[in-house]
């Protein structure tokens, strides 16, 4: 054996951490808080050039003033800064990129600001890592990107560091857990340092600092959808979505995304879902949001369970009354933890249904355009076949079960598969095609020089395209030859659409591989508003008993 | 719209754990604090008939005082208790179903009482629901498996029911963040009640009793391998790997599985791996339990960093001295997590690598036995490609690149892959052969009437096996025929090896797909012990400088 001989100082990263803390010591006016005025300096003082650090700004709530002083901070010292954050949705974290003070970017979110990322990539501004899913990304956190300092928000704090995220916990415990324990820096902008905090969400020992904010964080309702904006050809895809996959499937547990088509689905299960007869056989249990389009199916007693990724603003009293459906604290506020909702949605959820903006001819689609790096947040965490998931259910076992392919890729032995379902209009927004022959997402792949182009769901995933066209199973056809058959019969007047052969469509029909509205015994004449369960905003508030409190913006009484 | 009328009770649960809390009351010491004692009248207080139960039971730290309780509980009034935790390796885990308390089990690794939960099934006495992944067990607790009441363990607690879980802190915070804020109610056993925690795990809010056990919770040093029990037949495995597939695919972040090939592994890369150059560029980034045998690669500088599921007997104080590569808590002790750590392990790490008891002519492979329900624990969850997965990395990029069959799955659109390395002797133990025409899974399914047999490893995510024939190459095979017939070719004198056809072999290892020892380049003579960087338990202290303290059952001196 090797005679051996420590060479190596194995605690560098504490001294560092330490060295830093005892820069920033005559900063702390009271225990753990820090003046809102002293940040910039606390930041200095605790930031060193090259750091990997982490803004949190997921989809909702956002610690703003702490990226709003990162960008003061003095250049001269700190730059060259590699930021791993959930989302970049506000103006201050590209500012960053522009004022030469990060350098580098690992997310899984554009926003708003999906455009300018674009360019800063394509100007060398921003070098980009990689696009995440967000649960991927904290997974990164623990094994190759562990921030050294990280920027969270919380409501409140007291002064030995505990932490009151409450309502909108989402990203913070993942991110502290992941820093603070591998001797990095936690730094808390709160609404407000107390005495007493309703419940801790987190630890005092796993934060280094608090600050009051001069201004409440920012907060954005980003999955509230009114119901006066639904469309009737909306209300014909939720019909069909019912119909043809909820009720086919005997969907019971399922994430819905973002969008006025899962809005719909969810404004007509306590009308056309009851009528099918579906209450209590499907929607049962859910990972999504407070989505205030939940409220009738709630009232009627369809869900009985949900967790949530984040709160959604105006939902905090309609959530806090309804605690044997939500996750709610022994103080009477919801609990949402992005991380373990991502986790129940990869693994115990049997179906994802959402939209995108493109579909390219053999079902891999994407949000990503030439001139956008949107970033995908949730979706293909959850728009994706889980692999290591073991546990049958009736949805998963019979959607398995159709794959006439599954022998070339285990042989004999049987597996369930996961119902991902992309809802699209032919047509999407400035009467685009959404069916296209390539993914622009090659255009930004070889803008931003990444290595292959970024889809965010891939073809041998999704499992089912529903247009106003009809409905495509795409699990149902044996090999990539059918499967592209399928998604031309449901492409409508695109181009892709236009190729399709009326005998191969027919066929495809009589196989059940293709549905449309009239296959599925569905009177598209029926599908009009009137089917909604709320028919815009102050219906929701009446539905809630006066409970849920839209955001000014959706407002007009 | 319809008139709403609110005809529902929202809070049943959370009244229903008021009255039980209520009940309990009187039993209350100091704070938070029951006294050992009051144990099964507090369990008979807060639990009901059919409730769903979690005994924290994860692979290693058990709440052992908690679950010989629950047996003693008054069966006439808690009965039909439908369990779901991690694991049930404790004899009173299964006596529970004995003796009429608990009917149904949802888990994910049986461990010691397989071959007892196998018979259980059998004769009624337990409804099986599912065996799962952990991290897909996890999500289903916050979806359609929230646990009523859990019962978890500690090292210590404060009266207020803050709870110090450190080193070994694995399951402890999934378990009760789901529980409590589902408005469930959380017992724990904890070593020691003491004033002032070394540090805040668990904040005391979530936390319903704590409870100082009798004896200190039972720990199971599962992950230690003797480095004297490594074969030269195992270090031969172990040279392949390394040099076919570590080195050829440049594997920077892994999971290695239990077992004493990756232990091999382990102890050879400051000699052998050193002597190929890889050092720095292969096993950088872990996500492992603080496994000895790692001692001597990491102190040669080998590993940047280390996240734990959970912890490993003996390694406290070797883990402490190292912070700069381990998870270490403010106050100078490991924090593991067996969530994030899976988290990681499935959507972080490029490679999977762990043996197994049978692998089939298709390549699916399972620990499942006719006669043993033994549970998969995490390999599912690493052992499968992450189908959301989104960022690139070298290997992934480079084993994704080598299917030949992408197509058929995804059209033109490319797609990285994770490698998933099964490495077993072609006869395991027992002499038993390890290909086999038909897992025993199936049998097993028969007897437990399951949906579908219960698959560790699906043939589509394995992407290498190694034997000591070679190493089959399955990404590289173009479809089912080719893949069967690489498999053939690694499965020595078993039966499916004997039906290998020479012609075919030699083609394939002309093409790359199958590599002997000899195609590697690797001389058999040399795979001898003294390839070891340690040889036994006394090198491994001595490597680590003293700070390794093997428990007493690996102490020969």
């Amino acid at each position: 054996m090797t005679h051996h001989d420590t060479r190596k100082n194995w605690r560098t990263r504490a001294a560092d951490t330490a060295a830093r803390k005892e820069a920033a010591a005559p900063l702390f006016a009271k225990g753990k808080e820090v003046l809102a005025k002293d940040t910039v300096a606390l930041l200095e003082a605790v930031i060193r050039a090259g750091d990997v650090i982490n803004i949190e700004g997921n989809n909702q709530k956002q610690a703003d003033f702490l990226a709003d002083c990162l960008n003061q901070v003095d250049k001269s010292k700190i730059h060259d800064l590699h930021m791993v954050q959930s989302a970049v949705p506000l103006k201050s974290h590209l500012d960053l990129f522009e004022n030469g003070i990060a350098k580098k970017l690992d997310f899984a979110f554009g926003g708003p600001q999906a455009a300018r990322v674009a360019e800063f990539i394509e100007n060398g501004k921003i070098q980009l890592g990689a696009i995440h899913t967000y649960l991927e990304l904290f997974g990164r956190y623990f094994l190759d990107l562990t921030p050294r300092v990280s920027l969270v928000c919380a409501y409140k704090a007291d002064r030995k560091g505990n932490l009151y995220t409450g309502f909108n916990t989402e990203d913070t415990p993942v991110i502290v857990e992941a820093t603070k324990f591998k001797d990095g820096i936690v730094i808390a902008q709160v609404n407000e340092i107390v005495d007493e905090l309703p419940r801790v969400d987190i630890p005092g020992d796993w934060v280094d600092a608090v600050i009051e904010s001069p201004r409440p964080f920012f907060i954005e309702p980003l999955f509230t959808r009114d119901p006066a904006n639904i469309t009737d050809n909306q209300i014909l895809l939720a019909m069909m979505c019912l119909k043809g996959i909820y009720g086919e499937y005997g969907v019971t547990s399922m994430n819905h995304g973002i969008g006025f088509l899962t809005s719909a689905i969810e404004l007509i299960l306590p009308t056309y879902g009851a009528e099918l007869g579906l209450k209590g056989k499907v929607c049962t249990h859910m990972i999504i949001n407070p989505h205030p389009t939940m409220i009738p199916a709630i009232e009627e007693g369809w869900v009985e369970a949900i967790h949530c990724f984040g709160g959604e603003l105006g939902m905090e009293d309609y959530v806090a009354s309804r605690p044997d459906v939500f996750f709610i604290g022994p103080d009477g506020t919801l609990r949402s933890n992005r991380a373990f909702a991502q986790t129940a949605g990869h693994y115990a959820a049997d179906m994802f249904i959402g939209g995108t903006l493109q579909i390219d001819k053999y079902g891999n689609s994407s949000t990503a355009t030439a001139g956008r790096v949107a970033g995908f947040g949730g979706a293909p965490n959850m728009g994706c076949d889980p692999k290591g998931r073991r546990h049958p259910s009736g949805a998963w076992l019979k959607c398995g079960a159709e794959l006439p392919s599954l022998d070339t890729l285990t042989g004999s032995v049987p597996r369930g598969k996961r119902l991902v379902v992309q809802g699209v209009e032919t047509f999407g927004e400035g009467r685009k095609p959404v069916f296209v022959d390539e993914l622009d997402a090659w255009k930004l792949a070889k803008n931003a020089n990444l290595d292959i182009p970024p889809v965010m769901i891939y073809g041998d995933d999704l499992t089912h395209i529903v247009t106003e066209e009809g409905i495509a199973y795409l699990t149902r056809c044996k090999d990539m030859e059918t499967r592209m058959a399928a998604i031309r019969a449901v492409a409508g007047f695109t181009e892709i659409g236009l190729s399709a052969k009326p005998e191969e469509t027919k066929a495809l029909r009589e196989a059940g591989i293709v549905k449309t509205p009239s296959d599925l015994g569905i009177d598209p004449a029926r599908a009009t508003r009137d089917l909604l369960a709320a028919k815009n905003m102050r219906d929701l508030v009446t539905w809630s008993g006066g409970l849920y409190n839209p955001p000014a913006r959706f407002r007009n009484w």
